[in-house]
């Protein structure tokens, strides 16, 4: 089944603004089943209340009379516009290890945390914070958690995921832990929609891809991933605790480069659907005008001074 | 006023188990106001939904009548167990940039983000989850962030903060990125409760301690922060939306050491309060039997091939 966030066209489509109906995505047609979820017009979004609803032994019957709408109708929606985590695999293609010059992979970096604020969703903007820094697309395949779980083995991990998705793990390249630079506003599009498990069957088979400007920069087969799905899912279940709704980036392959001001990145994975989102550096500073760029000095030497008794 | 979350000292006091009550702390008493929140019963934690209601303008009118009771009568819970987002500075003290032979501090490390799911509450148990690694305290600063808050100027930034607290930054040293190293279940200590910044007043001129096995290992002023409360937030802003009940640990003085099974932490902020927990490697393993540690070496060969060509 084919999960997605939408909103009638004609209103504001930024998250957080619309009101996002969850509907049921058949062939080029969408059926609205927000009313089918417990909880309708109250706290949170629609598909995080369904997935928290089934972990908890919840039903929803599918209601064949509900009102359907073509695609090209609607406005589609980040499926998980504010996910309780977003976990992410820093090195999981030995392609990408070797074209980033680095030593170490998921096996000892382990995974990093973005900012749930991150998330954009189909056809949205990626904004770019600064005039003079590079930053890069990352595509990626999303594993959405369907509810609670810890220690994980990696033969049971699989119980513990409701879908996959597109993800979009942007990066700027600096001096900044990972999770300053791939966690400003609009660093983590994801969608168009969330595909249950049961429909994407072992995500080992797929392919992944990624264009800019309608030119190929990423193409892998997911057999690729160096921790596969279900070892990603249970190392991260090692660490901490999933929830419901939580995002894991499963890393990128070869093929990362930078993106800049009016480009468009769109990437897809077979059997779940494509991405598509904008760059825009509208607002953006220079790097050295960032907040907190100008220290003020004689607070520096009075630290200084302490730490040398 | 000092607002934190209690439960009867009967029941069972792990968070997430325990219904969490909110008191306001008065002397040695504290009186149950959980009634006077919207939403009684609802989803989240009631200190969560305080810090929601007051951001939407809402008044919550304290109740002289409320009942009370003596602090030895109840036990204490994390006041935040599940914030939405938890930030931290990684080297913002001179001092500890020395120890731990950094190059660079917050100005060019930025933040990272812990998970959300590693809070406990005073006097429960960090445990960790490796035999044989180092483990550190990292005794902390903690802003609670009250509203929704975006590019924020340092001279504005304190309008969003809503108050203080004690955090204990629990740190694996080992390879993995630091939301990895930070981010185990039970990795961050906050309490004992929120002070809310009309009775602080300026965190500059607080003094921080940290004590284990009742030795004194931390001993700072908050005046030596390198980025201070109000450019730390606003630096924060500057690269994600800030959401009401986040939590920014602000970073660490010198002083970090190990600490192992059976060890007791201590640390307290003037004018905030002391927070003790205790130390367990109950259920812990040898860092090599970690999973996913032992990878596929099949996969890693057919990636190479991929990635040679």
């Amino acid at each position: 089944m084919r999960l997605a966030h939408f909103t009638d066209r004609r209103a504001d489509r930024r998250d957080g603004h619309a009101e996002h109906l969850l509907g049921v995505v058949v062939g080029d047609d969408i059926l609205d089943i927000t009313h089918l979820v417990p909880g309708e017009g109250g706290r949170g979004f629609p598909l995080q209340r369904l997935i928290e609803h089934l972990e908890n032994g919840g039903v929803v019957e599918l209601d064949p009379t509900a009102p359907s709408r073509h695609l090209s109708e609607v406005q589609l929606l980040s499926p998980l516009p504010l996910p309780p985590k977003i976990l992410a695999a820093p090195v999981n293609y030995l392609d990408h290890k070797a074209e980033m010059h680095v030593e170490h992979t998921v096996a000892d970096l382990g995974i990093f945390l973005k900012a749930r604020t991150s998330v954009i969703g189909p056809d949205q903007d990626v904004v770019l914070p600064y005039t003079d820094r590079r930053f890069d697309q990352e595509a990626e395949l999303g594993v959405v958690i369907g509810r609670h779980a810890r220690h994980l083995s990696v033969e049971s991990a699989m119980d513990a995921v409701f879908g996959f998705t597109c993800v979009l793990d942007m990066s700027l390249r600096s001096t900044e832990d990972r999770s300053t630079r791939k966690s400003f506003d609009t660093f983590t599009p994801i969608g168009p929609w969330i595909v249950t498990k049961d429909e994407v069957g072992d995500p080992a088979g797929l392919n992944l891809w990624c264009r800019v400007n309608g030119v190929e920069r990423q193409s892998t087969s997911l057999a690729d991933l160096i921790f596969d799905v279900p070892t990603l899912v249970a190392y991260a279940s090692s660490v901490m605790t999933l929830e419901p709704g939580d995002v894991i980036a499963t890393g990128t392959p070869a093929g990362v480069a930078p993106v800049g001001d009016g480009d468009t990145i769109e990437m897809g994975i077979e059997g779940i659907g494509t991405l598509k989102v904008r760059v825009t550096a509208h607002g953006a500073v220079r790097y050295e005008d960032r907040t907190g760029a100008h220290l003020d000095p004689s607070r520096i030497a009075s630290t200084h001074t302490r730490a040398g008794r």
